[in-house]
């Protein structure tokens, strides 16, 4: 790379203490200004949306998370008054909590269990390891989740938590309430709870729409406290409402900064210019990049322990956002891009090997920061050399590596891991994503292809009570997996007939014995009371 | 899917407890019986490997990870003993250790620090998260890692250790004990141990090549232990070597149920008959679905909490293996297969509106697991439905859902997660990726490219050095990037030193103070005495 397209490509923002360089993907001369028309549209639809725009048309609702770190922008007094007052009430339970002015079973709660999934998960998890212990070796509460409805799963996060059940405050996240994963986490949170003897509505929390079952649950049971989720702010951008800064405020981060890293990121992303806004300069090279099809998959590298989670983050806000099958005008796109990597120099013993000499189907996102431990200096590994000189020079080398081969790459500068940057991190990837949406014509802001994986969880489901009742009525009567299915009635669905077979034969519970035969397929299933 | 096909396709070895699924892959009829040629080249160099070739003819040396787990198959009566007598050792020194007869500075050692990367991380990571506290609330040892050279990374982990530094063995793995980020991290935990008045050497242990530096080293300084890493197991298959095996039995893992699944998958894929082969028929579906050029990423998505950190172990597996610019009649082929994915369901709230509707550039590999939950029945969440049907029925559902918009899948099957079944996940993924090698044509054993990032990344520090020399000998005097560079003598380096100066001015103790200036380019930077 020369010096001078360095120079001409380089953002440097000293202020937010924020830069990108975007020299490593060859664009050419010419490039960035045949793209400003598009731009041009993208701004425009994007201030729309800000000023409350029904962007969203499918599902006839605003797209507000841009309001969260400045309420003052909202559309309406009422909406800037309810993130005012949420961000308010945030504040009063924490510090309530924290003094032990709300307690639990055993006085002060010192354990903090977040039950969610997708959006109220993989932000909050994200935030919680970056910013954990930060200045000192503890934080105010530890916090662990569930967000999964694998059994096994949560016994190992109950093992751990162990004793420390009755001195744990739940919150159960979920804006409908009806999220299967959630709410399978709640019932066995509360059966923790019942079977160490204690009301778990004096430890629950719940952070979902007004008016939502869960709502109505919390309401009648009497449940600590409840949190607003709100129409208007997706899944994957509600790190910044309730649903994020609840569990980072109890477990001790300074969520203000948070929120001011995100408005003062907001502030310069706003521009119309595209020289003075790293967002559109990072739309632009993912349109560039990936030929504003998904053509490549974007590798993304923090070199730092602490961003370890962003990518698992970026996941979600990204191919959620951008993976669609629809443009905006109905055609036929099969839009999006595939976001992995874990942490920088580590994954280099793991990918980089084929990432500088295999496929050439990515390009690569570092993050690098500046600051290499809060607790004073590095320390020194050989004589004026420290383990962070060390954790830059991986970086640096593996650029230089990748650029030798033709790999691309754009590298982020954080001036530090903080509650700040970690806001700005967070407001920066919202806006590229709304802006590179626009740019290949998408709605960022619905999942349409989501739903069908969880109707076709239900056809499982019900299916399994048809085979339980079926097999039942059988009494001792042994089926195959073909004979059942004809007997339901529908052997249309002999294939999943077999795997719910083979999964309530391996479950104790299930009533369901298995008599292996060969060939596997004349293996039979009985009912056994 | 028909019942038909999935009959046809279905391969299940009860005994095993293990189930292959390749029905989702569309290969047409014949495609199987058009690779038996390419296919019995694979298993002959298989065979020549098991048997001592050297299959690693640049490197000039055996590839024998296949003996660790049948030590009888060895060529030489001395690697079948090394192998034999490591694992007694191994069971001898845990032993030792959880009786407390080998123990700290304050009794018996209670927790565990593991320094290495690569390798000798991601195995070790991916075993401890999979079989922790399988029975019991508690292990035997509580484990961290240090697995990078990020010094607050090392820093967090150490403040989770707290005071329990004391009771903390640790192990130091690295073959050639040349590792920058494991050497940086045993320099860390060694100053922790001093700063806490300790004497390290009563608390180390060394997991390395015999006369290594890091031998050399351990003998000298008269380390707890010293283990043997063995230059025919390379990193990414030595998770059945001491590297894996010690940290696994120190926190209570049955490691000898891990070596008896590899062997138990071992005699089944060592068979030169398709349909009976599932390592075999995975890397024949590795190769249509990814037209043997690895045009498709593969998704890895087990649907157990467990297994998270499944697809991070294979990505080196895989993409280290498989990712060469080169085959082995020397042309140039940039082969590899990309993975990413982390669990479900949780990723179908995160990936799977892409996979369904965006980009169709991959293919999945579902892994699903019978046995919900170790303590007997999983907990109902509605009268006849468990959260464990819940997580079959998203899994089901999933692929249903991706089946119909012709995203393809192949899905593995597994009774329970054991130590058995984790053992046979490594032998199973290992092999079909010797196999898939040898169907394209390279070379997984060796991996060329990774030197190139990693002496890069020297020359970043040996600029380091030259800033520093050059800033001091400069007295107070302020350089730009572009003077400093000139002084050095290396203009064309100028975009390293200005990243180096950056670095450097945000860190304490280098001695570098910056001045901000616009535009950036022309900031300043001198040396502070």
């Amino acid at each position: 790379m020369t010096w001078n397209r360095f120079k001409t490509h380089y953002y440097s923002n000293p202020k937010l203490g924020l830069s990108l360089d975007i020299s490593r993907i060859p664009f050419p001369d010419g490039f960035l200004e045949s793209m400003e028309p598009k731009l041009q549209q993208a701004y425009a639809a994007m201030d729309a949306l800000e000023q409350g725009a029904f962007a969203n048309p499918d599902e006839n609702r605003m797209v507000g998370h841009y309001w969260l770190r400045a309420p003052q922008l909202a559309p309406t007094k009422e909406l800037a008054d309810a993130v005012s007052s949420t961000l308010a009430k945030i504040h009063d339970f924490t510090a309530k909590v924290h003094k032990g002015e709300i307690s639990g079973s055993a006085g002060k709660f010192r354990e903090l269990l977040v039950i969610g999934i997708g959006g109220s998960a993989l932000g909050p998890q994200f935030v919680s390891q970056a910013l954990g212990r930060l200045k000192s070796g503890r934080d105010k509460m530890h916090v662990s989740f569930f967000d999964n409805t694998d059994p096994d799963g949560m016994d190992f996060v109950l093992k751990e938590i162990g004793p420390r059940l009755k001195q744990t405050l739940v919150l159960v996240i979920s804006k409908s309430g009806g999220t299967a994963e959630t709410r399978n986490g709640m019932l066995a949170a509360q059966a923790a709870f019942r079977s160490a003897g204690l009301d778990y509505a004096k430890h629950f929390v719940a952070v979902t729409g007004a008016g939502s079952k869960l709502d109505q649950v919390a309401v009648k049971e009497g449940w600590l406290e409840r949190f607003p989720m709100w129409d208007w702010v997706g899944g994957r951008t509600s790190e910044l409402c309730a649903v994020g800064l609840l569990p980072a405020a109890l477990q001790g981060i300074k969520i203000d900064q948070m929120l001011a890293g995100a408005a003062a990121v907001d502030v310069v992303t706003r521009k119309h210019s595209l020289r003075d806004n790293p967002a559109a300069l990072m739309a632009l090279m993912w349109y560039w990049a990936t030929d504003g099809r998904g053509a490549k998959d974007m590798v993304v590298l923090p070199y730092k322990d602490r961003l370890l989670l962003f990518s698992r983050y970026l996941q979600q806000l990204v191919m959620e956002s951008l993976g669609k099958e629809l443009d905006l005008a109905g055609n036929v796109v099969n839009q999006g891009i595939a976001v992995y990597g874990n942490k920088g120099s580590t994954d280099q013993h793991a990918c980089v090997q084929q990432l500088r000499e295999g496929v050439n189907n990515f390009f690569v996102t570092f993050v690098e920061v500046l600051q290499d431990r809060t607790a004073g200096p590095a320390p020194e590994v050989e004589p004026g050399v420290t383990s962070g000189d060390y954790l830059q020079g991986f970086l640096l080398g593996t650029r230089d590596a990748l650029s030798e081969k033709n790999r691309h790459s754009i590298t982020i500068t954080l001036s530090e891991v903080s509650p700040r940057s970690v806001g700005m991190l967070i407001a920066l990837y919202e806006r590229v994503v709304g802006l590179y949406a626009s740019l290949v014509g998408i709605n960022a802001y619905h999942q349409p292809g989501v739903e069908a994986g969880k109707k076709a969880a239900g056809t499982v489901i019900t299916l399994k009570k048809q085979i339980d009742a079926a097999l039942s009525a059988g009494g001792g009567a042994a089926f195959t997996a073909e004979t059942l299915a004809a007997r339901i009635g529908d052997p249309g669905k002999t294939e999943l007939v077999f795997k719910v077979l083979e999964h309530l034969a391996a479950n104790p519970g299930s009533h369901v014995t298995k008599v292996a035969r060969k060939p596997w397929h004349e293996s039979t299933y009985t009912w056994q009371t």
